[in-house]
């Protein structure tokens, strides 16, 4: 997708916006006909206090359940402004929306959040425990059986590196190539924050990622977690280069957007 | 309040449950003529699975937006059972409420939630920071000035101990005494887990509480994190005996009933 940007910008302003969103009642980052979007609620935002509309161009598009951190995107405003008026005005209304902007500053006007991101990072949360979850719920994965973080972060290693990710691509996947290099892919047990149960935190990191490409991960590594599969099983499944080989698609709910990096 | 348990329970089995719950749809754990508790989803139920209505008794009544992690109750069943069936009968029978039955037991038939509870430990958690809450909103409090977390901490120390809480003890507060014994209480930064910002999270301890002790706690303990009061200040109001001398109340979203233990 090239960037539609073909309007004058020159007396614009270009703004960087580091954003936060619990994703429960979103059909997902992207616009679409007529259900809830982040984009579409904070577009609309936008443009309530400054009377413009301003598209949003954002570094990582996530999917309907999907939460933020730390997402960023970009827009032009001609409206002169300063970053705290940009952050408080958009935060006020996109009340009562569980969107909120953490920071926005003026960025260079050939800055770009998707294309220019070098770095982004992911988490993906796992309650194992029997009990259904209440504090939690909608903001993590609920798998009734215990898992072995270490067998799958051992399994996890065979996944990093520059590979061809067929076995963990979505099929409307719309990249043009399933190649890419994964940086980081750990799980850990953290202590339980809130609720009971372990609680299992897979951190992955690379330049970009594949549609569904992690939520394709923790689908995979829960089979080596409750001993359905061996972690020499991923590598086998990451050689076939083949969907089919891969485990099931993770719901969303316990994916996150943590962060992403510029060039600087 | 006397146990009001004149019925014959001789051929009954006591079971006791740990619970967990997401206050924010709820009046409370309390029953109400109308409005939805935590007490009446259980009750139902329990009454659903087994035919029989039992009434529950619990170690800690939580206010409205209150929530559980840990929360301990007991009730009296003719039905037969197991354990395991009891947990799962229940927890099936609450979906879609946001309540987890996390343990049962059976217990002696002496046993009882409330009143043979040696030890009380309650959760505040606060998130400083100016943007709104996304993923914690409901979850704790939103501050929207830096804390100072070290401040409240040598300020809280002034309220441990053997001590006349009145200060901090709400009008409708039924207890007979406002004197009680505070273990602990602890303030400390920790890594936010969710979301950007500061949390903070004051950990109360005692073998029992007045009614808004934690929250009165927490209003003050705010002022001084903000530099309005001095930790010295807490110890003038608590001995000032007062409540118009303390803080305000802090919200319910961020209080969390963590555990309670019984003499063994």
């Amino acid at each position: 997708m090239t960037d539609p940007t073909p309007e004058k910008t020159s007396e614009k302003t270009r703004w960087k916006l580091t954003i936060e969103y619990d994703g429960s009642p979103y059909v997902g980052w992207q616009r679409q006909q007529s259900d809830p979007s982040v984009q579409q609620a904070i577009e609309e935002a936008i443009e309530k206090f400054s009377g413009e509309f301003a598209r949003l161009h954002v570094a990582g598009r996530t999917d309907a359940g999907v939460h933020a951190l730390g997402q960023v995107a970009h827009f032009d405003l001609a409206r002169k402004s300063d970053a705290e008026e940009i952050r408080k005005a958009i935060n006020a209304h996109l009340r009562p929306h569980p969107i909120a902007v953490i920071s926005a500053e003026k960025a260079a006007p050939d800055f770009h959040a998707r294309f220019q991101a070098t770095h982004r990072a992911y988490m993906y949360r796992i309650i194992a425990r029997r009990p259904p979850l209440t504090v939690d719920a909608g903001r993590a994965w609920h798998v009734k059986v215990p898992l072995d973080a270490g067998a799958m972060h051992e399994a996890a290693q065979h996944l990093v590196g520059h590979h061809d990710f067929s076995t963990f691509r979505a099929s409307q996947c719309q990249a043009e190539s399933p190649v890419r290099t994964l940086d980081k892919l750990e799980v850990r047990t953290v202590p339980g924050h809130l609720g009971t149960g372990a609680e299992i935190q897979i951190r992955a990191e690379a330049r970009s990622f594949l549609h569904h490409q992690i939520r394709n991960f923790a689908g995979t590594l829960k089979l080596v977690g409750e001993g359905k599969w061996t972690p020499g099983d991923v590598k086998s499944a990451l050689e076939a280069r083949d969907r089919t080989k891969g485990g099931p698609t993770a719901p969303p709910t316990g994916l996150y957007f943590l962060h992403v990096r510029y060039e600087s």
